[in-house]
């Protein structure tokens, strides 16, 4: 099966950072983005998230280079990235959704570039004139800017949100299946019938109270009990029933 | 306007690195959500983190919990989060886009809570029985555990994706009409602790019986009662607890 982001390069311009490289990285690999290319990085930065521990094979083969029209010269459409607010208006914005789509339908067939820019700076004028358009993430004017590892990680994320990954728990749909079909009347009867049994020997309903069982047996039917959960609550019911019944019996023996 | 986000909770627990807490800070700073509360954190981590050069009002307001119960007591919804592969299988798995839209609905009248394990274990099955339902991320088989920072910004941005515009800025303390459908997590709770001594004290529990309350909570949660019910039953339970006590006390004097 060939990676839906085989085709992906994400392309870090000048950052800084070394902790921020690692995470543009580990984000890549959780989402199956595994081609790095970095353009003149702080060079100490680089060599740092490099070796760092638990530093990936990702990362190993990221490819260096010194400018953004070398790391992106294979690629048929080169997207930029930017906070809300962006200076630069030469260029098409689209939302991350929006862009995702036309990048999705690229990759399919060709390479794809991805930038993004500096910590501080984010791209320049001339790093975006590279891109054939731009895309946002959509921050809050009031705090627009987002940490370079989590705007890596969420535009990767909306690359693959609609994915169809193996859902590994083949329990959680056996669970779910199992809430959906709910207890038999009987079932709910006989929890209705124990209930009541425990509720008068506590006192909680009086001798004389009239039909006590309607309303307990509408509170329980409401409870969509599944057949399982019914078994387990007669069940615990009943010993607590058995109980009260013992120590009445103890009592009377007084 | 009333911000989308104002009834989400993001809840952090047993969070290690200050990193990582201000890097969750900063998502949620990014994407306007600005409730932000701590569960038994690294007391170091959490001051380092709170002290940090340009730290948020809204780490400085975190709210500091010692057990998870407490930090989602007036939440209506608890989500938890996990790695694909998540070893808790008595929970309902959605994938994120999915459970987002649940959350997106109950936050229009009601307080969410949205948690996050700590950066090693995730969350425990202790601290999971106090969720509703688990999302997860799609990440990679091969690579499914994200960096929690990232996790964040990834689970933020799903629910606001859809958003419409730029979202103000003010902290709105008046919050959207409380429709109760559903019993909140401290009704639950208390619930939970009564019938867990009910059936300790009826034999149903063993005494050497290992977190006993996990069960009976996940138990509970899957009922989906609504306050008035949950009110009903607590009566009761509280009803036949005494009523247990009474004859123990009854017993012992013999």
């Amino acid at each position: 099966m060939t990676n839906d982001l085989d085709n992906l390069r994400v392309v870090l311009v000048a950052t800084r950072n070394p902790l921020n490289i690692g995470a543009v990285a580990r984000a890549m690999s959780n989402f199956g983005a595994l081609r790095l290319r970095v353009v003149n990085p702080y060079e100490k930065a680089f060599r740092e998230a490099r070796s760092a521990v638990g530093a990936s094979e990702l990362l190993a083969k990221a490819e260096v280079y010194d400018e953004v029209g070398e790391a992106v010269a294979d690629c048929k459409l080169v997207v930029g990235t930017t906070a809300v607010g962006a200076r630069d208006m030469q260029h098409r914005l689209y939302k991350l959704k929006d862009g995702a789509l036309s990048i999705k339908r690229q990759l399919q067939t060709a390479p794809v570039a991805l930038l993004f820019g500096s910590e501080r700076y984010g791209l320049s004028n001339q790093e975006l004139s590279h891109c054939h358009w731009v895309m946002r993430i959509p921050t809050r004017e009031e705090h627009g800017s987002m940490n370079l590892g989590q705007a890596a990680a969420v535009c990767l994320y909306e690359l693959v949100r609609g994915r169809k990954t193996a859902v590994p728990n083949n329990v959680s749909s056996k669970s779910a299946k199992k809430e959906r079909v709910s207890a038999n009347s009987g079932e709910i009867e006989r929890l209705t019938q124990v209930l009541l049994q425990v509720l008068q020997d506590s006192g909680y309903i009086k001798p004389r109270a009239v039909a006590p069982d309607e309303k307990l047996r509408r509170l329980i039917r409401r409870l969509h009990l599944n057949p399982n959960d019914a078994d387990v609550l007669l069940g615990m019911m009943r010993q607590v029933a058995w109980k009260l019944g013992v120590n009445e019996g103890g009592s009377k023996k007084d």
